[in-house]
């Protein structure tokens, strides 16, 4: 391989020659050799590009930066934004956690790109562009990472997660209605209770799902505030008047999202209570999503000694050794996104809490967490609509069977002839293996027309 | 012990002859030994006997119970909740997972002292007031123990956690007034970096309160829904017409708190989605406390050997072996308070993803990990503010003498000289162990008095 | 109320006349008030009176403590063991991290107590024993509370956990011995899938136990290590030679449990490694213990509407709403305990994470955790074992109906006629609603004769 | 792009032409498109690579497979254990919870290429290798998948985590031999103690990995276990007598390590507790290294403002703002990797105790996190080995004037004078700023003779 020499404020490094990077990313890659190469998420790598133009524009606006050099910035933003240069950012989650590292990664490689855009030499010591002084302007690692993460969670948030449930809530809704009479056991403790139809059934994981939106929605706000401008330790420093304003408001028409400067720059450097925020709200959706999930299931589960009460799409071969079987393999894929969640949940909870003065330095762990579960979340439910949930189909003939047979229709009675011997009438069928309307009128509680009258499921839900 | 004989719908039971609660509690009691005796919330007991007393004020005005037992269920439910009947309630956390035993022992309590309120004898085979045709009247343990627990819920986060981490916001909020212009060192990565003001830094705690005290308030909404109206699966089947928005207004009036009942019954019984909501947010709550007790503990280490740059009041002898010693003894409980919510945290998560078809049965444990959350964050923020917070002062001289000695005000010469030039004075000072204006001098970059105008602390914040 | 006055080397204390405690436990008293009074487990507070005692012991045996004041102090650790002064220990888990005020609280008890013990009065200026002179003499809380904890944790899990962990595990493998034979459908995925016994599937729980049993075990040697001997940071200053090792001799004798010193005492002060150890194993517990119960409550479902293949027994009534309803009250409140050890464990690992320097502060958190967890999975296991695994039964009428029935008997014809004819066959039968058999033969793959002999359930298991 | 039509037991799918994958395969690439493409992870493709050539073996030698077919299906494991296949494999962790898909992924390529490598063509319709019948015979993906887990889980941890994290032991225990005579002051709560040495500092952390160390060990024989032979449900249904004890040893013959037939089936597929087992371990370490890492980031703090009683290397520029900052960033990269263990932790929690049945549908994703934690652990451990801990320097001068400050040498009196006046002294010298020898006598408790012989700090440690 061939290569240049670049140099830091720590010295001399050799950097593949055919990479845009420079001496700080190079350190990176040879001191973090941690888990697989490039893990620093796609999306933040954006977020960067977003900000780094929005910084350009505001300096330059604000005149501490030429129109050209704005331009060049912006331009090479531009191309990293539409995915031109992926193989130029090699760096991993696991380096510093301020990700300095990806910082100047990124400002190495627009610094360097400038330069061979304007048909300069990437080795000249005096470059055109810098990539502290000039894209670095006006900004710290510690207000552009968390920065980026704002962007991309946001982004990732709005643009995948939240469509992508709202559109499976739809579908739920749809089958809600589609199945609001179709009256079916209703089960508690797992055991047999008292009947509702199975759109009220599927109507509660409608409720849950809206909940967990407007959850999710109630965290936008915080997320949605930047720290870019707090510079080093959120006072500011270095930054011309009015900068931390005007650069939201650049990244707010770049991105298309209502993006804010953050109104207390100390907490935006020193925490990502936000991160842990909105990750909580997507904890509550993968707590209702695992419930949802596990349900329909259970309900499909069969063919012929399960539940059985529902259909499901049948996707795929189930078994390599069982012929023929067909397994709920969407809601198996749904849960374990949820259990990962969770699990990222934890994550982010172990890394937001252990902030120390001025700076959070699990930053970049807490944003590839976030991110991972906010595109699952998304992804999954995505999956789940189109290849589980839209399929839905009620059994009916199943689902009459066992509701008929249920023991616990002797509720209507309480009302009528109490509660005690309401128990005794279903304590008989049980026993006997016979039906309540039979012990019912045996037991002389009720007469046969009494009992069809009052014990009708229809009118139970 | 002297013992009457109770029975149920499965037969007879011995109950202490002294006891109101009847036979369904003493199976509980026996069949239930796990952990301490009677550790069912004290809240929860309460929130029954709010929703009793409303249901019986709900069942008389519509007609299917009569004013005089009204008078005495609400009569009892007044005595539950003026601390009279303590000892009624011996059952414990970990009983079936609906809470059915617990709503049952206050549905007997009622009873059995209704009747001997009026005179009449607790074994008489037909009681006045009955525990399941009466107490227990167009109600389930399935919408009454989520009611309980969102009653008891919404009241601590009300009554006790929002106004006590208000109260140290507060606090903290004076503070940082009071020392917007202590200028300071700043830390990133917990090394020196650029200067702020002591003020700024507290600053950011309050910030994060505030977010936290936002994040709980937007959770109040789903909390403030009651299942109540439910019943066994959600149907509200053996409830009058209009009895579940009436019954939440009984509960608003006698709580003073904004109940309303759940738009989706089905979401109230089978899942605690809004517990899992809310205690998301005391969680983030749990994260900030957690950085801001731990910076603070930082900062006043010493006395002569830590960071030392404030005071926080002595409360106590912090050592039994070492003379003198003392200790951020606030600091830590409030730390250990914020582990426990966090553990908590988990529990719930667990307890809610695992819902099953019509219910959700880990009722009582997630209950009883929320009140302890909400109850410690509110008792430990109060103690924490008048115990610690309170007192918290600059140590004015060490601030100083660590501020002006800092190599990071080199950083204010970089929009006069560049990056990788102050990079230089300021690794040569280190190097050296001299100042940075000895070194900027004598590396030419700057005059003295270049320096003594672009190089001052309190203009760096 | 009346009060005496107390002093410590802070000054004086206004202290309850008729109470043991001294200065710092009044000032704890006050300065923590979170949470319910008490708190602080017993069993740490017995902890406290075998090393207490063990190092009056010690003290003597290496000629620092006379023998007058070693048997006072003796006299009063077996009053505390026997349950004599339960009301002399006020405080509570949320305190000073290291629980210094607790280990002050057992010292001030006894020494106030040996006055009295030999008439003379708790007020004199010179009292014969001295709280921190005496009974804490070759101690600090530093490593006095570590064994405590110590000391109460291996108790618990070797006397409670452990055993009744070890009872159920037989229960079920009689079980599984007993119903070695009875043929039933598995289910993988929850779809019918090919038989096994009952046995089988009970031998699995049986597995699971036996490796948690395992686990747990391999952790006791960390946790029968003590810190006691490693006073203020682990040197063992101002403790005579040799004391460590006889001090844990000693213990050992006293509790009948082969406690050693531990062989560094640094990591023994600083850290609670070997408590995050043990819990991690019955964290574990914990997640086997919730699949077996689940696994239970599942397959006892029903009663006509569920799987319905075991019974189990019937200890209430389970609902307040519908008469005759029995659910499986003990596996939720196993799967409660689980969802607590489980969010216990996430409590002990944020405090365990968190120590610093030459201590962790989090101590009497993760003590609290920790014995609530062994504690309650032990009484959890004997409940569950007494009132649920004995009773379990087969319903052989449902279990063969079943087996009978199902698709996946197929799956013995692979190795006959391959993969894809099996395949064809089941998918006819569950398209038709007919037999294996009826289109095993229809398709003409087999002849009847041949079905018969190759799709034997009983052969399959 | 170019297809051919595959086919499975549901119909014909068309497939890239110039893959090896099937039919199967592609239907799961259209079905599952969550997050990453082919995210599945690489040592669980060679997991079973391993595993299929052990059954071709076995097969074989137990007369049920031709040594042809045996010799092709081993030739392309060994192609694929050589890294030649990588692009063959596009499946994510988010499929079939059982791995089903990524066990016929890995049927469909080894059928395929056999067929390639026998210069026969992949579209004939009786191939010479079949998916199912042959490569799969004697299998179940519900026994492969455990099976692939545990080889990859057991040969990271064997191979990658053990060795580093004992490499980084041997390095600080070096150090603490080097400095087990640099007396520094000690620090319990954050305040100033009693002193030790920095040896004996270190060697806590030595003490903790080597705790951590056997607590992973102590769970590779559990680990060791492969479920391969109990196929569908646990019962070995297809399999040849003697199968499961071969092809184990097989397995061990290929991999080199000691893996063991599972010595009850059902538990090794319907639960993945091993895997919950060995994960806690891994935990465990993630708690004890985030300890040791930030004690080591808290030591070197400064340069000026901070503890700075150790200087640990510089290696890399530490922000993009302030020239000349350097940072404790391989403490951070492994902080980071500590919370996500931690993390990881919760969601194979999450998902170990969801079994249900005779089957876990959580592998893929348990799989996932625990080999991430693993490679994760031990790359960061190497890293911060060689970046960090070797390069550990004692800050002489620093140490010496902080302990020489100190007042809690105070504590040596305490068994010459007692503890209050000893405490009295340390009192007086923190309120005049004075030391303590100045203090002791003027307070008259002892002479300066007295004082120099009795607080030696190198006496005290």
């Amino acid at each position: 391989m061939n290569f240049r020499i670049e140099k830091d404020t720590m010295g001399e490094v050799q950097v593949p020659a055919d990479r845009y990077w420079g001496a700080q990313t190079e350190r990176s890659r040879n001191n973090f050799k941690i888990g697989s190469p490039a893990s620093m998420p796609k999306a933040i790598i954006e977020g960067f590009a977003y900000l780094k133009k929005a910084a350009a524009y505001t300096n330059c606006e604000l005149g501490v930066l030429s129109v050209d050099k704005r331009d060049y910035i912006g331009l090479v933003c531009d191309e990293i934004l539409a995915g031109r240069h992926t193989e130029e950012f090699p760096l991993v989650i696991w380096q510093t956690g301020s990700g300095t590292q990806s910082n100047m990664n990124v400002n190495e490689v627009i610094a360097n790109r400038s330069q061979v855009l304007k048909r300069l030499s990437i080795t000249d010591d005096e470059p055109f562009i810098k990539a502290n002084d000039d894209v670095n302007k006006s900004q710290s690692s510690n207000d552009t990472f968390p920065t980026a993460m704002h962007i991309a969670a946001y982004k990732v948030v709005v643009e995948n997660t939240i469509p992508n449930i709202e559109k499976l809530k739809d579908t739920l809704e749809k089958k809600a209605t589609k199945f609001q009479s179709v009256v079916k056991i209703g089960r508690t403790h797992l055991m047999d209770a008292t009947p509702l139809t199975l759109g009220q059934e599927i109507s509660g994981y409608v409720a849950q799902l809206d909940n967990g939106l407007k959850a999710v929605k109630n965290t936008l706000p915080h997320l949605s505030q930047i720290a870019l401008g707090g510079t080093a330790v959120g006072t500011g420093l270095n930054t011309p008047k009015g900068y931390d304003v005007r650069v939201a408001e650049y990244i707010s028409q770049f991105t298309g999202h209502p993006f804010v400067t953050a109104p207390n720059k100390f907490e935006a450097l020193a925490t990502h209570d936000a991160i842990v925020e909105t990750h909580g709200a997507l904890k509550q959706l993968a707590v209702s999503l695992n419930k949802i999930a596990n349900d329909i299931r259970m309900l499909a589960s069969g063919p012929r000694s399960g539940i059985g009460e529902i259909l499901i799409p049948e996707n795929e071969p189930g078994s390599s050794i069982m012929p023929g079987k067909v397994n709920p393999t969407q809601c198996e894929a749904l849960t374990m996104v949820c259990a990962q969640v969770i699990g990222n949940d934890m994550a982010i909870t172990v890394g937001g809490m252990q902030g120390q003065y001025e700076l959070n330095v699990f930053k970049p762990m807490m944003a590839a967490n976030f991110l991972q579960s906010a595109e699952l979340l998304g992804d999954a439910c995505h999956s789940f609509d189109i290849h589980c949930a839209q399929g839905i189909q009620p059994n009916h003939k199943r689902i009459e069977e066992l509701v008929n047979n249920s023991l616990m229709l002797v509720t209507a009675l309480n009302t009528k002839i109490g509660y005690y011997k309401s128990a005794e009438i279903a304590q008989t069928a049980h026993k006997n293996g016979t039906t309540l309307k039979e012990e019912a009128v045996r037991l002389g509680y009720v007469t046969p027309e009494e009992f069809d009258e009052w014990v009708k499921p229809e009118d139970m839900v």
